[in-house]
């Protein structure tokens, strides 16, 4: 009973069923039929015109898009909990050449523009300090938070004031729609967002992601980045053909609620256990070392979250038994 | 009847098998059971110890490798033709913060000791020179030849005596191999080449190139370096799946073999048309412009070459009658 | 009656003898005799081998430092007040190809073994976390302040304990060892300090600082990097003039003691008013906005320190009447 | 009878003496009086508007001008002889973040239209190849000729009609000016060039180098660059004092005259073993190993130039005596 991460969950069939299809002689890079069509796909989808990048991570969707948008003298504002501080090896850095991040606190893993703006205020506006160019926010955030279209309209409307792009990390993007019960477009693109890693492999994807960019006009400089990254494979139609095959039939949405629907199962047998409201597939849970031990003996996998607490990450394919039994663990304790 | 490229070739079912095989719940990244049988399954094939990380592309193991051999501040001497030179958008570059690639001169698209001489000998051992690190060569080359064993062991030699790594680009490596009848380690690991860009993409492969480093110590600053260029996948066993399928029976060799057939046939009917001596799967022929519009009005696609030939790629599954026609065209001609 | 910066005090006028004294023709670039003379002269100074080069700016030995400690996929501790986070415009991240700062806090603007291990405990040792490398600490720091040789001991044995290099910005360094009354090697280098920027220019040289590698194996590499950098000056003679001046003699401690004694004389002033001790050329005063206000009326020029204090900093020609009219001024609020 | 280089001859007394004026307390870093005036001084000069960025190298002023004119992912097209290919450490790579130098060939280390565009027509315009996006050349060459207006008037036609900004590499503009009794607008800027390196060091300076920018909307950009790179300099009026001194009554020009008279008479009696037309500073002579040899037994400096020639570099202070000595040991040979 695994609930480690969302990455080790299998490929959906259907994106199965869309690389067979793709299986036959076409034209190479991104010049295959399927790859020529995600533009469209995805504009329809967010009722927004965008174009669409595909890369093997989110790591290297993420960079991409802080590349397009933040100079290499500039800095970012992001969460100190970001995955682009924590757990990206220092890729933003690299893809920018160097701009550099600029960490601000608060709940949640959330930004705001008053925690914004306790990073920049102080930033004197003269060349021996960088300068904001950028933030980016995680939607679904690194503790399991979304941020709501209100929340969303006030930190864009805050960021525009202040001449500052914005990068959404959707990793887990289809987990805060889901949860939002919103149309896509609300929980990011239409509150002004400039890029968006929109995360299909922890949703039930194999190996793409989409880099999608709300100014279509960033998409020649984002195409020459990704070629110079080493993220333009010479087969693109397989990638294509899974970003296509999630869309089709909104199964981003609802792989998605299932993953969500098995963690509100826990978070609700956690109680006041819960570190952060369970807000999409991941449950951080107050336990001990000891019980953590136990509910390892009883077969359980998951990661630790600091001394004191324990992650639980579910995803589109886990067994709502699973679940249960683990909601009931949780509960007895 | 596509004779493009070797890129819009489909995937080979038994790699397509060993996805399938993989699509289980395992560990993310690099550390389910398959990546991690990775080093051991490459050491045995060349009877050498090494190291391999997976990657996405030949661009991100081609760079990889220089940016674990050469530091910013130096030089890598290669072909004029060269892929990195020529196809890779400055990737080179990006990957080792802007060391400068150097151009030698020479038939086929090879290194000697006498033309990487004539270019690192005018270099003055100064700061004010760019000094070379390494040297750079691809097996089979851009022009479709092999270096033999002989040719190799006198560049790796030259090249020690001048205290320079040396990086082999294998995007045809296969072909290579299936061409000089020795084992793989003789096509160039067995000479000192200290990093290989294994391909397997080109051959039969979906999205995943074997980075082979023959100093395992050298892996944990590459593995870093790959973190960091956004090349970790989340799902690493479904590309550990794919170099593990090619391993197995010798299927790599194999598809090449299969490939430098149907390439040999067409050369043989290109007779005194031939560019440069065809060794691996690439067939180069002078064609007037009538004679190349008269071939594709026959269904053949291919792409020109300059202006006055073009450039014929066969792959693992050409279909033997469709060589056989371009041959018949060609001599027909 | 100037207190705003010792970068805006003249040039000593045994600096400007000794370039006049240079004033001929020599060999270009470190070729010339004096540039020569440096790695001997700073060697004897310290009782210790090193070598030494010298750059137009601390940033630049701050940052040539660091490029050549830390690979670009690595860290630097530093104190989140330090100057290479706070005033280079990113210069470390330039140079050192993204390395990532990362952010100790503490009184004094010290580092400290616990407030490193702080930072660096929880940095899981895996690919996806940029891992520390060195540290970098300032001498005097930020805050005016002054590391004992016993505080230096102490963190460099932290530092060793734990594979990280050290690297000492000295922009006041002779400000320091004018406090400790110890000799130069006593204040950073004795303890196993990898390199030190030895801070020249704010202590009434013109255009030189010396960056000193107490490993001079690391001299071929950084020299590399200057060059690369645009900082291999063509007519060096005049730096490595300056630089020696200042050794001459023990001039920048002479230098150093003037600014240290007027600073004194207003720190003492302004009694309890002092944000931090004062142990070096800066005095940093809690004034209102009324009494900074009053002051400036009265002739001082000097910057505010946040909403509610002011910085003071003496230079080596410091006008002990201008001093003592300050700490009068001070004295009466 | 020193003919090694410009840079080795000393500081013009008119420098001394306004480097000494600007001895008194200001501003630091560029906030100073003089600083703040060399944007109106050079507008003046060259009758155009220009901002102005002092630099303590001409490696760092052509840098920085390509890193404003060329993304990392782009091109540079210059003379394979060029400093910033031959001479610069890979300084050009370092501070545009990797772009690419693409080197063209032709007599006097000129570029022309022919030769630029033998170097970009065959660059098809996809993401696999690096795009050129700048020429940079050198006035006066590095083979001492100077581009004619009407050829520099070409060259910037052709480069505006291709969409490529034009950096000029000023490191000898003086010479090349005084060579073509034109206006200093005349012999680059009036032509379209976007940044021009203003030589001054080897006409005559210390250490200050002037980076022209006749588009002053990217000053801004150009001195964040700056600031990062390390060029900032703490004392910045003693670099500011050097430049205008130089502009004062033209300084530069005269000086410039001086070097070039010196060089012709040296020319002069170099009659056919010239290698290329004298028409800066700089003498290129056939003469074999034992000829050199017997000139240096004279009391002869300089520097071979390849193996069957020598270089011989006049400056600001050559002393007519020593010249005529060396014109009448080169006519006797």
């Amino acid at each position: 009973m695994q609930f480690l991460s969302d990455n080790a969950a299998p490929v959906h069939p259907r994106l199965w069923d869309a690389m067979r299809d793709a299986d036959t002689t076409d034209a190479p890079y991104d010049g295959d039929a399927l790859s020529r069509s995600l533009d469209k796909a995805f504009s329809d989808l967010f009722g927004m015109d965008c174009a669409v990048v595909w890369t093997s991570t989110g790591t290297a969707a993420n960079c991409l898009a802080l590349a397009t948008l933040v100079p290499p003298y500039g800095g970012v504002v992001c969460h100190d909990d970001a995955h682009i501080e924590q757990d990206e090896a220092g890729a933003p850095e690299f893809y920018t050449h160097g701009a550099k991040l600029m960490l601000a606190h608060g709940p949640h893993a959330k930004l705001t523009p008053d925690n914004v703006a306790a990073v920049i205020d102080p930033i004197r506006d003269d060349v021996h300090r960088v300068q904001p160019h950028a933030i980016a926010i995680t939607q679904a955030t690194e503790q399991g938070c979304v941020y709501t279209p209100d929340e969303l309209a006030a930190l864009t409307a805050y960021a525009k004031a202040k001449g500052l792009k914005v990068h959404m990390d959707g990793a887990r993007f289809g987990n805060a729609v889901a949860h939002l019960c919103c149309s896509p477009a609300e929980a990011g693109p239409a509150h002004g967002i400039d890029t968006l890693s929109f995360g299909m492999i922890k949703n039930g994807g194999m190996s793409a992601e989409a880099l999608v960019l709300f100014d279509p006009a960033r998409a020649a400089e984002a195409k020459r980045r990704h070629k110079r990254a080493g993220q333009l494979q010479s087969k693109g139609r397989y990638l294509a053909a899974q970003l296509l095959a999630m869309i089709e039939g909104d199964l981003w949405l609802s792989n998605a609620r299932a993953a969500n629907h098995a963690a509100a199962a826990i978070a609700k047998a956690a109680g006041d256990r819960l570190l952060y409201p369970c807000q999409a597939n991941e449950v951080f849970v107050t336990l001990s070392a000891d019980e953590r031990e136990g509910l390892r003996a009883q077969g359980f996998g998951f990661y630790d979250w600091g001394a004191d607490a324990a992650r639980f990450v579910t995803a589109w394919n886990t067994d709502a038994a699973d679940a249960d039994k683990l909601a009931a663990a949780l509960a007895s304790l």
